[in-house]
């Protein structure tokens, strides 16, 4: 079985987006993994094909309606058991070691909030995990869903070439990236670090670990203090 | 001048993606933004088109070379100066403010990477800003640059209808934003809290407070203790 993701949108045209492309475009192709949108939209009931209303006790904005999002989540989730999730600014924040989990599932399905939000009764009722891709304000949940799936798709088993699969990955050391160098020797005037062409593999392991550990402690002392849960 | 988006990829039909849907997209055909793509592989010199070289030091995956990205930046750069950003997992995490320092500028070059990274010394060189989406892994900065671009474009002038500009953001107060309700008055049997449906304003802004505090509290500690730079 390979990981199946349904996507619950206003949207459909966004996807598969990006992901049609590169990588996860050949591995869609191959059957790799899936992909499929329901629109929300067709859920409603009016004339008009309402979705949203004012929010319950006023301010700005409208709010997706918890009776027709669930009747798409119901629909969606007939006959299967996967992981649900709602792409919102509210949610936990998105780590690699949720990503890994999801992509050792069957798949995902997942609900692109739009509006001010969406009811709190179908997020209760259906179990929606809230999942935050970052501290900013998207237009939708969308961007945030295809960010996810290329997380998780490029780690599912088969999608990345051999060439790809050995690479180190930022995190897994608790640590953001040392610096990288490749050909040629000089560039306008500035050299490749003596250690890196030294041949000597402990002086580069130890030259690496410390750029690693200043470059965190400059840009995020967050995870020197509190590790990203791996 | 209206905001300027040049993407340089080895990827450009990944663009515009999503941004070309919705509001964005509607932007976008109004000239309210512009958005254009330069293929890094162009620069090559090679009749293999190369971009990149084993890693200086050892190790796997490979590096963009510093001359070939270089003038590819250096014709991106002609004639203009905006911010120049790299999507790495190693940069700064991106916030709402930076968001909005971008959205009111002449625009932003941004450099997607791939493979294990990009040579220090074109970092260097040309100055570019490493910006992080998010604790996870991408195929590559392309599903970056097209969520920085999603953020940075719906807080355009104009991009947004009148109906959703007066949408409340969420870290906007540094809390995550309170549960929303809406009609239907019941669904499933559960009711919309009484306090949002009692007309008192006062009541209905403390109650909000006071649940925006309790979720913030489970979901994000840290924003309470080192709150998001505004």
């Amino acid at each position: 079985m390979s990981f199946r993701a349904t996507v619950l949108t206003l949207y459909p045209d966004m996807f598969p987006g990006h992901l049609g492309h590169s990588l996860s475009g050949k591995a869609l192709e191959r059957g790799q993994w899936s992909l499929e949108t329901v629109q929300i939209r067709d859920f409603a009931e009016d004339k008009h094909r309402t979705v949203d209303d004012t929010p319950a006790g006023g301010g700005a904005g409208m709010v997706l309606r918890a009776d027709i999002l669930a009747k798409a989540i119901d629909h969606a989730c007939a006959g299967n058991d996967r992981p649900r999730l709602l792409m919102s600014p509210r949610g936990r924040p998105l780590t690699q070691k949720r990503v890994r989990e999801l992509a050792a599932g069957p798949g995902a399905i997942i609900v692109c909030g739009r509006f001010e939000g969406v009811d709190q009764r179908v997020i209760d009722s259906r179990g929606l995990e809230e999942i935050s891709i970052g501290d900013y304000i998207l237009s939708g949940g969308e961007p945030a869903a295809l960010t996810l799936l290329d997380a998780v798709v490029r780690i599912l088993p088969g999608v990345m070439g051999n060439d790809l699969s050995g690479v180190h990955e930022s995190f897994e050391s608790g640590l953001l990236e040392h610096p990288h160098y490749t050909r040629p020797q000089v560039f306008e005037g500035m050299e490749i670090p003596a250690v890196l062409t030294s041949g000597h593999h402990g002086e580069i392991k130890k030259w690496r670990e410390a750029e690693a550990r200043k470059l965190t402690a400059e840009r995020r002392p967050d995870l020197l203090h509190h590790p990203v849960t791996k």
